[in-house]
């Protein structure tokens, strides 16, 4: 049955799971790409970069599975670019060019309508200004038997985790401390939304947890 | 030259240096104890307790550097004891009974003046009413060249860092989520104190990390 995930998501040693001052140079933020090292590094992400190389090994897999069974995304709008507020026009595509890596429909979270953007690859966007039960129900219709990913920032599974929508999460918790940025933990139970630990593999580069209930 | 150290600090996934709901029967609060399971299975603490056995390895090497070089150790009243507001009479010792680990002097914050309580082993609890630099400045008299280890617990520690004054720590991140507790580092800025991480060993139960500045 499809599931509700977040996959390899990245965490700081002090809680934060992107930097502050997110802008057209800094997508995660202020030292938020210090965050997302140990996936540049693998073989999977030079693949989807058209690059040959790249690491196998734990973080690989972790990567890998995290996108496999993916039947839709949903984003927040500060994921899906650095505009705020009114969409001056069509011209921003997303930060990743015009073939996207999800190939299936992202559900972009937004207060302000736009048209929907298909792009190269099987990648739709969808702007929703319903909120977010309205995406994931959409996403659900999108998705099928596969599963939802909650791609992030940390707004975005922050108010799905507290609505108790998710499922499962895989994590990857960092040897680096931010100081300050957004925190992902800051007032959520996991315990009291019936998370439990189900797998603890250290790597190298960094802790995977994979959380279930 | 002396340095101001946090040593084999235990933290949850989720930020949490301790449970909520400290009492005698649960002295680091609700599941508090998860936290230290690591610090359990090594030879040093077998050795402290009097046992035999125990695991050698990365674990154990921190666990024991972290006591070594240690001329005076400050602690909050709640990591002392159960006891809130006034002491009814002197006859609560710790919770490390006739002869506590520490074999120096102990510096206990509280604001509640109690006389000093000399113990078998070297260990002498004192009584420090007038703040946390009163604390250490005590501690620094006390330790001559050697380290002064910040013991805990939580509000302890917050306090050093906020006032600056902690030199080098050691924690160890645990695949434990308490889901709520006291929270270690919420609105404190590890990087403008100054602290980087020089030290990051992954073992099969924790993540040991070490801050200086």
């Amino acid at each position: 049955m499809s599931k509700v995930k977040v996959s390899s998501f990245s965490v700081s040693l002090d809680g934060f799971g992107a930097g502050l001052n997110q802008n057209i140079t800094h997508p995660l933020g202020i030292r938020g790409l210090d965050l997302h090292q140990w996936i540049f590094k693998t073989k999977k992400f030079h693949a989807m970069t058209g690059a040959d190389g790249g690491e196998t090994g734990v973080d690989n897999d972790f990567f890998a599975e995290g996108l496999e069974g993916t039947g839709a995304w949903i984003m927040g709008r500060n994921m899906f670019g650095p505009i705020r507020s009114e969409w001056p026009d069509n011209n921003w595509k997303g930060w990743w060019g015009a073939t996207p890596p999800f190939h299936c429909s992202v559900f972009v979270l937004t207060h302000y309508p736009r048209k929907a953007l298909e792009m190269e690859g099987g990648t739709t966007f969808h702007f929703v200004t319903d909120g977010i039960e309205s995406a994931l129900s959409q996403a659900r219709k999108s998705a099928g038997s596969k599963d939802i990913k909650i791609g992030g920032g940390v707004s975005t599974i922050r108010q799905y985790l507290a609505a108790s929508l998710i499922d499962e999460m895989h994590l990857a918790f960092c040897p680096v401390i931010l100081g300050r940025g957004e925190a992902l933990f800051t007032g959520i139970d996991l315990c009291k939304l019936g998370f439990k630990i189900t797998e603890h593999r250290n790597t190298s580069e960094v802790t995977h947890i994979r959380f279930k209930r």
